[in-house]
């Protein structure tokens, strides 16, 4: 096995369920929050900040044209002048592109299949579900009122995509940016694991 | 198996020979532009008119503002009316509703996924590829020039996704309007149609 596995999914959908499931299967590490203590660590930002800044996009658009800033420094290190949430983004980006040299490995969010674009052996997965089964699941994990689960549900995922848009040049959920694309609804959580392990282990060996 | 199989596809994915290897391997009939010949016989409209406005979609919007005509008569039949793109839509819907009363099969476009929304075991596939792939797929079997090969790939794909867009109140390609969506560049063409096998497996045991 020599794949990275990214997965981008809905919420609700099971992703990290199903994510930490896959590297189970396929004995190889997994990184969904666990993630932001790693890129925590490599750049001193406190790990509070990657939290309150995770997979949010805060317009800072005029800052930028005020401060004239470049993201990265003649020295090749991360410009301090740059907002916070662009700093918090470029640290995970490191973070992410070190754990994939290290070797296979699940990434779970986080615009990992646009960091990696240009990386050998990634298979990339978007995850969906149907609002009924969405709800169900966030019901059961989260202390919510019924009446306000499907506004929260819609709400995370306007918040992903308008992340995953803004950092990226693609589209958040159109099929054409990924591998394969399942919905967790038709198959359920184990489904979904047998048949993208199916998956994984064909473009392993037909790369 | 119980299971209608319909599959959208990029110009150039393979979609039309995964879908009828599919069918092959699953024992089922298989409908590409064999739909074309069927709703010709059924509506009276001639075969040549449904192979010049197939997943085409001609603006009439004008036209059916000055008609005021509705899509179905009191009676239940095509409104002899309408304009003749949406007639030859109304056509396909019904050859489509009534391939899926028959039985499990393939159905390949024609918005089949849209028609047999509300259809029991139906399970929907869009198939992708990289443009690579695409434009050797295309230069086998078109007598196309090279420069002019990826302007034709996207010019399709815009007509199948306007009709689709059109006809539809969902967007062609959109992975969260899919059960499973499949890039055949990862996995070739067999290894799309063995993970296809194996999902619809599934699915046709998990209902």
């Amino acid at each position: 096995m020599r794949t990275i596995i990214t997965i981008s999914r809905e919420f609700g959908s099971g992703g990290r369920e199903i994510g930490r499931k896959l590297a189970d299967k396929l004995g190889i590490d997994f990184y969904d929050k666990e993630l932001l203590e790693i890129a925590s660590k490599e750049s001193g930002i406190t790990q509070e900040l990657f939290v309150k800044h995770d997979e949010t996009y805060t317009n800072s658009f005029l800052y930028s044209l005020v401060m004239g800033s470049y993201p990265v420094t003649a020295e090749g290190r991360i410009n301090p002048e740059l907002p916070l949430n662009q700093k918090i983004f470029l640290a995970q980006f490191d973070t992410i592109r070190s754990l994939a040299e290290k070797g296979p490995c699940v990434i779970v969010g986080r615009c990992a299949d646009y960091v990696l674009k240009n990386h050998d052996h990634v298979v990339n997965f978007f995850i969906t579900a149907n609002m009924a089964h969405k709800r169900r699941r966030i019901l059961e994990r989260y202390d919510i009122e019924k009446n306000k689960v499907e506004d929260f549900i819609r709400k995370t995922d306007k918040r992903r995509s308008n992340y995953y848009n803004y950092y990226t040049d693609m589209k958040w959920g159109d099929a054409r940016n990924y591998d394969l694309c399942i919905n967790s609804s038709t198959t359920g959580i184990d489904g979904a694991v047998e048949i993208m392990e199916a998956f994984v282990r064909l473009a392993d060996g037909a790369d």
